[in-house]
C-alpha cells in the first residue's frame, strides 16, 4: 500500500543531560517517515527545506527509500531550525530557539504521482495545511494525524475542522486533557471520538500508550529503558511505527491497530536510545521482531481463575 | 494458607466531588483484610479501636470471616479517626483533620494462635511497628509490606531496617520517586530492590501498576473506569487482593505474582466505585473473574511479526 507523509523537515540542536548535539537532521516528517520505511517503501514525503539543507540529509533520505519528489527545495531559503533542552527526568523541555524559515510559507504541494494514495500521515503542522493535503488526494483509506498544543490553542477551530477528516488522532496525554478539559484520559479519548476520529491514541511516555475507540480500550506498556538519551522525536518514530505497519498489512481490524500502537511503540523505543536519527536509521529486521516480542512479554500473564 | 494483615482500623469522613459520607469504616487494615478475604478466610486481624468503634463494623468484620483475636479494644478510648477531601482529578487529596486516638501508642501484639502465620501484610504503620509485628512471628514463607512518605522522610533509618524483613514491597509511584530519589520507575525499583525486597510493585493509579524483579517487569493496566466516586483504600485494597491471591495459591512464581498484581488491580478497581467499604464488601465471585478476564483484555494482542 501507498503511505504519503506530510510534516516539517529540520536542522536540531538539542541539549540533554547525557549530551549535545548541533545541527542534526530533525522534523516531523523526516521520524515519520523513517520509522515507517521499516515497514512500507516507497515513502512519500511532502515538505519544505532550503537549499542549506544539507546533501548527506537528503542522501539519507534517498537510501530509506523516502520518495522526495514532494519536497519543495526553497532556492535562497533557510530550512526549519529547532533547539530544545531536556531536563533530567526528561518529560518537560525548554525551547532554546524556533526559526521557523521557509517553513513559515509553507504550503503543501501533492505531486500528481501522489495524488492516490491510500495511507495519509499529517505529522504535526497547522490544522489548515493538513486539510490543504487531504483536499489533494483522491480518497485515502485512512488518515492518520497528529497535533500539538500550539495548535489546540492557537487555532482550535481549524483544528475541530481538520478532526472530522482525520480516522485515527494520535495526541500525547497532556494535549489530550487540555483539548478536552477533562483529566480522565479514557473520557478524554471518548470526547475526542465525538470529535470526528474514530480511533483515538494516547501517548504516555513512561506509562506507555492508550488506544480508545467506540468499543475497545487497549493498553500497550512502554519498554522499559533505563537510560534515554533524547526524547526527540519519540511521538512521531511512534506515530511512522504505527502507520507504517498498517499500511504495509493494510489491515483496519481493531486487532491489527493493537499491533499497530506496539510497533510504534517499538519505534519509538529505539528512536530515544541514541540522539537525533542516530539510532533510528539503523535498526534490523530482526531487532524489531525482538522488540515486539519484548513488548509481549511486559504485559503478558496467564488467566488462573478464582474456583 | 494462613494470612495475617495488621494496619490500622478507623472511622473516616471523606469528601469527594460526588459526594460526602461522615463516620464511615475505613483504616488500611479494614481495606486490606477485606479484599484478601476473598480469597482466604479465616484473616487473622492485628490492631487497635477503642471503645467507640461501632457493634456494627466488628460484625461486618467477623462477617467476612476476619478472626478479631488480634484486634485489641482499648476501653474508654477513641478509635482513630481521620478526614480527607479529594479533588476533581482524584489524584490529589488534602487531609481535613487526623486524630490519632489509641493508634498513638498501638502496640501489636501478636495472639499465640497467630504466631505460625505462613504470609504477613504489613499494612501501613511505624516501620518499628511493623519489625515489632515480625519478631513475634515464626519464619512467615512471605512478607508483604507497604509504607508511606510520612514514614520514608521522617523515620528513614527505621524503614530501611524493616526492608531487610520485607519480600514484597507496594509502594505508589511518587513514594518510589522520593524513597530513591531517582526520576525513573524502573531505576527506582531496581534501586529499592537494593534495599532488601526481592519485589517491588508500584501503583501508578490511572497508568496502572509495575511490577519489578531483578530478573522480570510486568506491566498491568488500570481499569478503565470511567467514574471513581473514592480513592479512599485503593491500595490497600490492592494489597490485599494480591496477598490473598497469593496466599489462596501458596505458589511464589513470578508468574503467579504478575497474576496477583491482576487480582489486586481488579479488587482496587472495584473498591473506588463506591464510598468507603460499600463496594468492596459485596463483590460476588464472578464479578472478580469477569474482571479478572476483562484486565487481560485490556492488554492482550497476537503477535505477528515483520517478516
Amino acid at each position: 500500500m501507498s503511505l504519503l507523509v506530510v510534516g516539517s523537515l529540520g536542522i536540531d540542536t538539542i541539549e540533554t543531560p547525557f549530551g549535545r548535539v548541533e545541527n542534526v537532521l530533525g522534523g516531523s516528517a523526516t521520524y515519520i517517515s523513517t520509522a515507517a520505511s521499516y515497514f512500507v517503501t516507497p515513502i512519500r514525503l511532502v515538505g519544505v527545506v532550503g537549499s542549506d539543507f544539507p546533501k548527506e540529509y537528503i542522501e539519507f533520505l534517498e537510501n530509506r527509500e523516502i520518495d522526495l519528489e514532494g519536497l519543495q527545495i526553497v532556492q535562497g531559503g533557510k530550512t526549519f531550525r529547532w533547539g530544545g533542552r531536556y531536563q533530567y527526568d526528561m518529560n518537560s523541555r525548554d525551547t532554546l530557539f524556533t526559526e521557523l524559515n521557509v517553513f513559515e510559507h509553507f504550503d503543501p504541494i501533492i505531486p500528481s504521482s501522489y495524488k492516490k494514495t491510500t495511507y495519509v500521515c499529517l505529522g504535526n503542522i497547522d490544522p489548515i495545511l493538513q486539510r490543504r493535503v487531504l483536499e489533494q488526494i483522491e480518497k485515502p483509506r485512512l488518515v492518520v494525524g497528529d497535533t500539538m498544543n500550539f495548535w489546540i490553542k492557537g487555532k482550535h477551530a481549524e483544528l475541530m475542522k481538520t478532526f472530522k477528516l482525520v480516522d485515527v488522532l494520535i495526541i500525547n496525554e497532556a494535549e489530550a486533557r487540555q483539548l478536552t478539559n477533562e483529566p480522565n484520559l479514557i473520557k478524554a479519548a471518548k470526547l475526542i471520538i465525538k470529535l470526528g476520529p474514530n480511533v483515538v491514541i494516547i501517548k504516555k511516555g513512561e506509562h506507555g500508550a492508550l488506544l480508545v475507540t467506540e468499543r475497545t480500550i487497549f493498553f500497550a506498556p512502554a519498554y522499559p529503558l533505563e537510560t534515554i538519551n533524547d526524547p526527540t522525536g519519540a511521538g512521531d518514530a511512534f506515530a511512522g511505527g504505527f502507520v507504517g505497519w498498517i499500511a504495509r498489512t493494510d489491515d483496519l481490524s481493531e486487532e491489527n491497530f493493537k499491533r499497530g500502537v506496539i510497533y510504534g511503540s517499538a519505534l519509538a523505543s529505539f528512536c530515544v536510545e541514541r540522539f537525533s536519527l542516530e539510532r533510528l536509521k539503523d535498526i534490523s529486521y530482526l531487532e524489531i521482531q525482538d522488540r515486539f516480542r519484548e513488548f509481549r512479554e511486559l504485559s503478558k500473564f496467564e488467566v488462573e481463575v478464582l474456583a
